[in-house]
Formats: structure tokens, sequence, C-alpha cells
């Protein structure tokens, strides 16, 4: 057990600001009444909080016809209650490098994208330099077109190993990256903090938040296309491992005799589920992603024998898959990402066959498995979320010290 | 993320008072001045909680020549600071069911194990009425033992999957059971509470707290002889799953052309690495547990080669089963417990050997391979540590309710 540190009058602030601020953020305006309620303090101590997140810039408190709430009712008589709102002009840079494409969006706090930009990579060009100036460019961009937002921070999604200690892109395969320290290269460039994460382990947070896994606190997520990668839920927070690199779920064996992976090991899961393996064997070029996918899926629909063959070879390989990650983690739900999804909404009942087929012992009953709801936008959200967490975690001093870096009051 | 909650003044004489008892618990006698540092409060606070807990007959203030305390200087005048020291007369029984056997220990804060009782089940025969009167009976002596003591609880380790929800022995196939509520069974009879874990669960953290793994927040366990357990600490906290049915290792399918397990499935990691695998391919009787595997690997150093050989074989499937949990947790340390860290210990380099045989990519270059440290009682130790979890939780309503329910004031 690790030590249990005591709470001091200073902590308990700290404590009691990150949790409100945190819950309007994720849940959207609020009354102090049902703050109250829903974090467990008075009403006197909801009522300050208010203010001291309102004087620091981070909530705002509205007439009920002034925002979008869900749940709120206007009194019949009197005035209407205030709620508590999160102030959408304080936010976050988010990044997503996918082996394709590089997309910027801006976030404010609510978790509204207000800019977004997308650009595709030379084809095969991941050098590290270049990427640094597109990425750049494209941040810069999307600064300039909301020069009213504080912009606090910028979260990186990177389809690779990325080591917890430092954020170093230990080992990105299909960006070609060994051991990039991108975030100092792209902190200098923007003079802002970077926080860099996995694809997987940042799509994991998103789809609990906002998609196929909202009030799970167990989950396993398996996305990817070309690459395969795991992001798994723990108690509500994100597995990371010793050196931040868990959940390399692409190179569990599970065929001994299988073909060589790129990782130097036989018969990965990679190489069984992969899309580029799927679209070989329906005859296809591979690197054509979800779209060339979803051409095998209509395939198959039409009757195309070699796209249902090809279909049905990777539903029984997800499947089989899937059953060590529910034997280790007996996850509530399994959501998969990218083109994973794609082939559960096709071939549904193979998957869940598979997956239980030799279940002896009922390991998994009761295990939920969803395609993932946010698309492959789902890694930038959750990097998003994850430069927001310094000003979630301690709003007030992380506010003064933006503000006091910027030279205003 | 789940629901952030404020923390309330009452919350916060809690959660105070739980991580003073439960860093002397931990830690042993510690001076208040160490634990002003250590708790991260000032000295007013630390008085008021000590003061608060001695009352409440959880503590006491001893001098240091009363107690044995690693690193409390005597001061060379004046009086020796007092160390803030758990009662070892408040304490919980904890009972180990094993395959063959029945252990029982009464354990006082702090730790310390005080009575311990051992009895052999009949051969094959673990009848759940039986188990119970004799897991009672053994309870009743260990208690009779020790009429001074504050027993406020029961802890049971149980070769199976148990669900959290309840603590339904929900399937244990070493001892036949499915479906078995224990927990009511036991309490009913000792009129106390009874809380009900799987084995290697409370293995990893009894290790984690006492043994191999000390220090260590992110740790894969392997435990067993016939049966092969995994137990998780993620972030120091036990991975339990949605159901309480996470670390099923044992059936991993390791090799898919492999033998039947009795779980239904095929080439289950069980079946590779199992002592009775080991002793049958080493051409011994199988049945004989740690004992038995001792004079195979005994026989392997007297140039025996049948016995060299299962033991190569036993460690080349250990290293290869052990990659999957390595790629899934990258765990700082991965323990092996019972029969296993036999096969360790005589064939360490085959071990790592094969878990970095194709490893392309460094998952695991840091990973700590160690055999388990508190031999076959481990389980009971974490049987005791869960059993104690509600008092270390919440000190002073527990006992309250403890002494209410005991007619004293």
């Amino acid at each position: 057990m690790p030590k249990k540190t005591g709470i001091s009058h200073e902590e308990l602030r700290r404590v009691n600001t990150s949790a409100l601020l945190t819950w309007v953020h994720h849940n959207g305006p609020t009354t102090r009444a049902r703050l109250t309620r829903e974090l467990g303090l008075n009403r006197s101590t909801i009522g300050d909080l208010t203010s001291l997140l309102c004087d620091t810039g981070l909530v705002q408190e509205l007439r009920p016809d002034q925002v979008d709430v869900e749940g709120v009712q206007v009194r019949r008589s009197g005035r209407p209650s205030l709620v508590v709102s999160p102030r959408p002009d304080v936010g976050v840079l988010a990044l997503m490098l996918d082996v394709d494409r590089i997309v910027a969006g801006l976030f404010g706090l609510g978790g509204e994208l207000s800019e977004r930009r997308e650009r595709r990579h030379q084809p095969g060009v991941h050098e590290v330099g270049q990427v640094v100036e597109s990425a750049t460019q494209m941040c810069r961009e999307v600064l300039r077109a909301r020069p009213d937002m504080a912009v606090l921070a910028v979260g990186v999604s990177v389809p690779g190993l990325v080591r917890s200690s430092d954020s170093l892109v230990h080992f990105a395969p299909n960006l070609g990256w060994t051991d990039v320290q991108f975030v100092d290269l792209l902190s200098s460039a923007l003079a802002l903090p970077v926080s860099v994460g996995n694809d997987a382990d940042l799509g994991v947070l998103a789809e609990h938040l906002y998609g196929a896994a909202v009030g799970s606190s167990e989950v396993a997520y398996v996305g990817g296309t070309v690459g395969i990668g795991g992001g798994f839920l723990v108690h509500g927070q994100p597995l990371r491992g010793a050196e931040g690199y868990s959940g390399e779920v692409g190179h569990l064996t599970v065929d001994p005799d299988g073909h060589e992976c790129r990782c130097g090991s036989r018969g990965c899961w990679e190489t069984k589920i992969g899309a580029n393996q799927l679209l070989a064997s329906a005859g296809r070029l591979t690197g054509g992603g979800l779209a060339a996918v979803e051409e095998v899926v209509q395939a198959a629909v039409r009757g195309d024998e070699e796209a249902g063959a090809a279909l049905d070879h990777a539903a029984y390989w997800l499947g089989f898959g899937m059953r060590a990650l529910v034997r280790l983690f007996n996850p509530e739900v399994v959501v998969l990402g990218g083109t994973l999804g794609q082939v559960l909404e096709a071939r549904h009942g193979r998957v869940l066959e598979t997956l239980h087929e030799r279940d002896g012992i009922d390991f998994a009953q009761n295990v939920s498995v969803r395609a993932g709801a946010l698309g492959s936008d789902g890694p930038m959200l959750g990097a998003a979320e994850v430069a927001l967490a310094p000003l979630l975690a301690d709003p007030v001093s992380v506010m003064s010290a933006y503000r006091e870096g910027n030279g205003a009051a």
C-alpha cells in the first residue's frame, strides 16, 4: 500500500476547488444546490468555492437561459437559480500524430472543440523536424483564430511507447521514431507546457469520459488500424505501468507458429487483426485504413467471398485475443476502436462466440463488447483532457502561475 | 474519470486518523516528529490525532526502550521522545484454505502473528460444511488462547474466483466448490465480520507490504502449485476487475494446440507450468507440492536428466507466459510464488532468456523477476490485511462500533 498522507487545510482548498471545477468541466453548468449534493459539501462551502473560482476566471454564474443545461428547471416565480458554468475561454491545444496525418484542436473548459485543423503527412515521411514544424504552424494558426482564449498547455497523442518519467517517445514504429524528445521540441517552439501520451491510453480515457465507456471504471480499449494498441482503466484510472509501456496488446503472442512481426517476435495479435492483414487477405491493396476496410465490409455484404472470409478470419482472432484481456483484467466493457470496431460491427456474433468458445469457467459472461463511439478523433479528446489535468487538479495555483507568466494580474 | 467528491471537516478527521494508524501499523513505532514529516501535517494536528487514537485504544505512546524501534535515537540529555505505537492487543483472525490444509492465525496491529494453527484436510475431502466446522474450531481455539485481544474481523484466503460484490466463492476448482457463500457460513458461526479474497490477490498484497515487492507500486504476482493464479498491483492498489475475477493468468492460452485444461480450453499456462505437470514430466508421482518439486530440483543438481529436462521445460513456458504479463502491465517487479519460485531459482537464466528472447522492442528490459519472500503463508498475511482494512480506513468509528457491540464503553 502506498504511503498515506494526511490532508492539511491548504490541501483541503485545493481538493475542493479541484472537485468543483472537474465536476462542471465534465458535467456542464450546474446549480449550487446540485453541487452541494454531488460533492457532499455544505452550501456555504460551495458558495465560497464558487466565488473563488469566479475570481480566478475559471467559472462564471449564469442564468439558465444563458446556457444549455439539461435538467435545470426555471422556477415558476421569483428569480431562477444561477448555474455555475465552466469558462469556455480557458482551455488547451490538443494534437494528434497519426500515421497519415496531423490533427490540431482547441478545447475550452467544458470540453468543446472550437477550432480544428487537419494536415496529411507527405506519404511515408515522418521526419521529426518536419513533424514539429508542421505541428507548430498548425497550433499557431489555431491560436491566432482565437486570440480571446487563455490557452494553458498542449496535449499530444502519439502512436507509440511513451516513457512516463519524461514523456520521451521511446518507440513509435509507424512513424519510424526511436527515443524522440518531442515534448522539448514542441514546447520550445510554442512556449507552452506540453504533455505526450500513447494514443490508446488517451483513447480509453476519451471513451470513458465522452464515448462508449461512460460510467464504467474497469475498461479495456483496443484500437488502431495498422498498429494495434491497448489502453486500460483500472478503478477509473489509466493503467500506465512502471515506465509507461503498459497495454502493448498488439504484441501478445496468439499463435506461436505464426508470421513474423515487425517487433521481432512471431504470431503477435497485430499480425492477425491489423488492418493491412485484413486487406491483404481480402485481396486488396494495403494501407487504406478505415475507408478501405469499409469497402471490404460492403463487398462482403454484397457476397464477395474473399472479403467475407477475410472478415471471418479477423473476427476469429479478435475474439481469441480478447480472451487474454478478459481473463487478466475482468473488464466491465471492452471498447474496440478504429478498424477493429468495423470488424466487430460486421461480425459481432463470431467475435463473441470465439471469445466465449472454451469457457468451462465463466470468466466473462458479463463483459460488454462495443465499438468505440468517438471515431478517430478519440485520442485527441484524451490528449486535451491530459493537458487540462494540472489545471483541474489545482485550479487556483495553475491559473495564477499562468497569469503571472503572461504579465497579467 | 470517477466523480470527485469534496472533503468535509468530518471526512478530514477520518482521513487523518486513518493516515496515522496506517503509518504506524505498516512502519512500526514512530516519533511524533517523524509522523509530522511523513504525513505532511503540523505538530499540533499530530498531537490531536495521537490523543484521539490513544483514547480509542488503537495506539499507545511508549518510551523507545519499551519498544524495538529502528532509527529512533535516544537523546543525550533530557527525556527521550515518546514513540507512537500500534496496540498489538487489537487485531484480526486470518484463515487460509489451501488444497491440502487449513491455516489459522491471529494478527495484531503492527502485523505480528501471535497464534498459528494448521490442520490437514482429510485427503481429497473439501466438503463445505466440514471445512466450515474445522475452520470454526481452529478460530475458536486461537481466540481462547488470547482472551486479552480485541479481535475485530476475520479475513479468508481461498484458491478460486471470489465475486467482489458479495464475496461469493464463485469457482474454486481445487476445492471442488461452485458458488459457495463461505462468508455467511463462517460469520454466523463466529459472530464476526468475514472478508474473503482470492489467494493470489492476497499474495501480491502481502509481498508488497512485507515481502519481495516492498516499495514497488506496479507488481505482477504469479503463484500457486497445482492451480496457477495471478494477482496485480496497479498504482499500489489491487487489481480486482469488474466482478473480482481479474488475474486468471493460469488460463491464458500459451499453446493453442496444447493439452486440454480442466477449465475446458486447451494449452492454458497452468497446463505447462503447474507443479503436477513438472512432476509428471520428471517421472514423479503428482500431488507432492513444494516438497516434491524440491526433490526434482535436487535430483537435477545431482545430474538426473529427466528432472533437468522437466525443469527446463517449465522454465521455458514460465518465461514465455510472462511475456504477456509484461507487455500488458509493464510491471516493475514480477514475483513468482509457490513452486514457480522454485523453478525460477533453479533455472533463473533460462526463464529470463525466454522472457526477452524475441524482444525486438524493449518492452521489459527493466523488469525485475523475483521469487516470493513469504513462503506459503503469504496469502494469510494478505487476508489479515484485508480484514484490518475497515479499521485502518476509519479507526474511530469502527472501534466505537466494536465496543458497542461488545457492551463496553
